[in-house]
């Protein structure tokens, strides 16, 4: 099969040869098999889909996570332990071929972080440092800030604006349903560091990329240029950052106010508004973690897998419960929902739990490396869950269109849940583009991001605010992906193969 | 007058020279004089109401408060300069005898407070010290847990159960309009630390007493008992106390699931739940603060005061937008927006804004005590806004029966803004108790604080969390008070005197 694999990869057709004896014509509405199987298999989805509405298996494995293992940040404790206890609950439900592929991942220590209000009066916000930020001296790093609104605006500054200065980016971040938001505000954070550096800026102080209104500060990574001078960097929280603004704008116009001439051209003048940064933020060298693997073993076409996955490990300030808690709990609750249907699934579910999503994605390079080329060609499907609770209130996908009926058939099924049918381009989960780059098809419930960002990257991702119910719908309609993803009539065709795919 | 007036104490009746002249009979349906009067300050009432619906004056003073000055914690540069701003802005707004009697004042070091949970699995918690709390060593404080749910459950344990251990205190607040669950939840951090050292207990864990699902720790004082040796007492957030609630609960049914024989005599045996508590706090000697008093003088009734008030001071995590920003903003708006009516308020409308309230009452204590017998008798009515910004739910009082028309006709002109009329036995605010308690009539608009608990003493004390349309409302409910208890006909009774009123 595998010479066979190759040699097809180049028309981006995917046949595995156990597959065709079993089956009759493709059903052209349904993506299924002969009529009589599409029946069976669409009555299946439908009590799945029942049935996961009122599980309490997703609830209950992230109460466990949250609970027992807690925040699970790359190369900790928690991490480590956070693989021990997937391993153990694979097991527990019965998954097989469990395995835990190493992944080095990157050691960063947060320690503290503030950014302080010096003059004109003192003010202390809550503050994170951004995840790689270098840190400070132990007496912090002292200057006058200058606020603008993002990237283009500190790029449209006079030349020597910023030198020796604090940048500081007051860019508001949108609250959308599909999360793009978020991709808009998050180049501040990601290489606004580095630009602000390039232009001569000591630190770099953000206001949070999150919706929150709560006074809670939003870590993430940010990406260093080689090319210019590590500065640190740090979030402060939203409301702090709508005081920070207050701040810089009555210190502006005090000074516009005052007797001295204006200086015409320091337009970026942010009045006398000085802050002291401090990080003790450091870097360790590379430690391991690693990616955990269960699977359901398909019936006729075992050899074929229907992946779905999530992240495993979170960031540091909390346990994760939205990021990604929520994904693995869904995944984990989808595979086994799915697997206990009737007719049994026909290729192999493969739960992924990626290792180090949020500090480098190093789980979701390592998989295909490590599954090799030939491994990689036998993923029919793949799917992630990675924008929390939900609900999914979209199924959109990124298939050849040959499969477009089985995306169809998945939304028929899950339509009565304030599922909308979404388009053909989707990107799916950041650990699963390696695959879909390696011409992986891939299905997308899109979860509702509307309140996501709101504790994402906080210390405010409990379980709390985990709506149960959004949890099972969510885990609902996975498992009906999943269930017919495995079910779909074959050969499956592939994606196009292209490693520069966004 | 001064001989006069401590002469009638014991009657309970408040008499100004001044007034007797200018005024006919007591309307006895109003509160007022003549039906004419009557008639003119009633219409001078409403548009006072209407006119403080629509002023952004309250909202404009809070921005002003939490931007420029920020935290105002007892004894600390931003108590200073809160009083600085007071002073200012009084004056800028057309007071007059401005004054900042000192007030001394205890100053704690919050420093720094961790609770974590070293095993059955690492946990951190978000946690903060309670309000004179002492320290624990550098190392912290290791010792098991044992949950309980209140004083009563402690209390309840066999002898010796909480010996060398840390009580963990799980009683959660209940959400109510009128403040109440707040009432009876925080016995467990004002006595409860000492009641945990008298029974053998090395340090104090509670769930913080407020209703907030996000991940923030709730302060406020405790109150260390002479006869009982002092214990480091912390708060976790709410969600921080449901996970330990899950980890003790689990740890609990573990170890009885074992094979090792539970112990009958531990009835409140925590399994093995271990945890590091570590606490920063320290005392200073005593520092200066100071009230600040603002008058606008009346006209035939100047020698007779009605006082309205809040405090200047925070706690600390915030800049105090609601406890008591709020108040101090409702109280300097209505004060002014009261005596820019016409007719001219008759009697003087003083601003009090307290100082130290959070940490010992310090400002309420030494007001009544700067003022004399003599002073203090001339206080016909005091009010005080000290739970957040609204709105005005229920207008209650503590006044003679002889001046229940004048509530009444309050109520009679901000009924439609949704206010009850509530009860004649209300305390009005904390500040005010002493003056209450010397015979000083209390007006006291109940204001609504169904999600004050929210933020109260938290991080999350911000100006975001202020809703300028209950400002507005409460504002002009205050104002009205203020400016009907500024022109009811005397002369003012007084209520009993009683030094233990609670």
């Amino acid at each position: 099969m595998s010479a066979l694999s190759r040699r097809l990869k180049a028309a981006t057709v995917f046949v595995v040869a156990s597959a065709a004896a079993t089956v009759a014509a493709l059903g052209p509405e349904t993506g299924f098999a002969a009529e009589a199987d599409a029946r069976a298999v669409t009555q299946a989805a439908k009590a799945l889909r029942d049935r996961a509405l009122v599980s309490e298996e997703s609830y209950r494995l992230l109460e466990d996570l949250t609970t027992e293992v807690g925040p699970r940040f790359a190369g900790t404790a928690g991490d480590r332990a956070g693989v021990e206890w997937s391993k153990k609950t694979l097991e527990s439900l019965g998954f097989t071929n469990i395995r835990t592929p190493e992944v080095l991942v990157p050691r960063w220590i947060r320690g503290e972080a503030s950014a302080d209000v010096l003059s004109p009066s003192p003010q202390q916000f809550v503050t994170l440092a951004i995840g790689g930020s270098i840190g400070t001296s132990d007496e912090g790093l002292v200057a006058p800030i200058v606020m603008v609104e993002d990237i283009d605006a500190l790029r449209a500054l006079p030349e020597g604006a910023v030198k020796g200065k604090i940048v500081y980016f007051n860019e508001r971040m949108m609250r959308t349903q599909d999360g793009s938001g978020y991709a808009k505000a998050v180049a501040k954070r990601t290489v606004g560091p580095s630009i602000a550096a390039s232009l001569g800026a000591v630190g770099v102080v953000i206001r949070s990329v999150g919706t929150s209104t709560n006074r809670i500060a939003h870590t993430g990574t940010l990406s260093y240029n080689v090319s210019a001078p590590r500065i640190p960097a740090v979030a402060i929280s939203n409301p702090d950052a709508n005081n920070l603004e207050r701040i810089v704008q009555r210190s502006q116009a005090h000074s516009h106010d005052s007797a001295e001439p204006s200086n015409s051209d320091k337009p970026s003048d942010s009045g006398d508004v000085v802050m002291r940064l401090r990080v003790t933020a450091r870097d360790l060298p590379q430690v391991r973690s690693a990616n955990v693997i269960g699977e359901i073993p398909g019936t006729d076409l075992a050899d074929e897998i229907v992946l779905i996955g999530g992240h495993l490990d979170s960031w540091d300030p909390a346990v994760g419960a939205q990021d990604d808690g929520a994904g693995v709990a869904i995944a984990i609750a989808a595979a086994k929902l799915a697997a206990e249907m009737t007719p049994k699934p026909r290729r192999t579910i493969r739960v992924v739990l990626f290792a180090n999503e949020e500090f480098g994605l190093s789980g979701a390079a390592a998989y295909p490396a490590d599954e090799g080329d030939e491994n990689v060609d036998r993923h029919a499907f793949a799917m992630e869950a990675d924008l929390g609770d939900g609900p999914v209130w979209k199924l959109a996908a990124n298939v050849p269109e040959r499969h477009w009926p089985l995306v169809k058939s998945i939304h028929n099924i899950v339509k009565d849940l304030g599922v909308a049918l979404g388009e053909n381009t989707a990107r799916g989960g950041a650990d699963i583009g390696p695959l879909r780059q390696r011409g992986v098809p891939v299905i997308a419930p899109a979860l509702d991001a509307t309140t996501y960002f709101d504790v994402h990257h906080t210390v405010n991702d409990t379980l709390e605010q985990v709506n149960p119910e959004h949890l099972k719908q969510s885990t609902a309609v996975f498992a009906v992906a999943t269930y017919l993803a495995a079910m779909a009539e074959g050969p499956i065709e592939r994606l196009p193969i292209d490693p520069k795919a966004r």
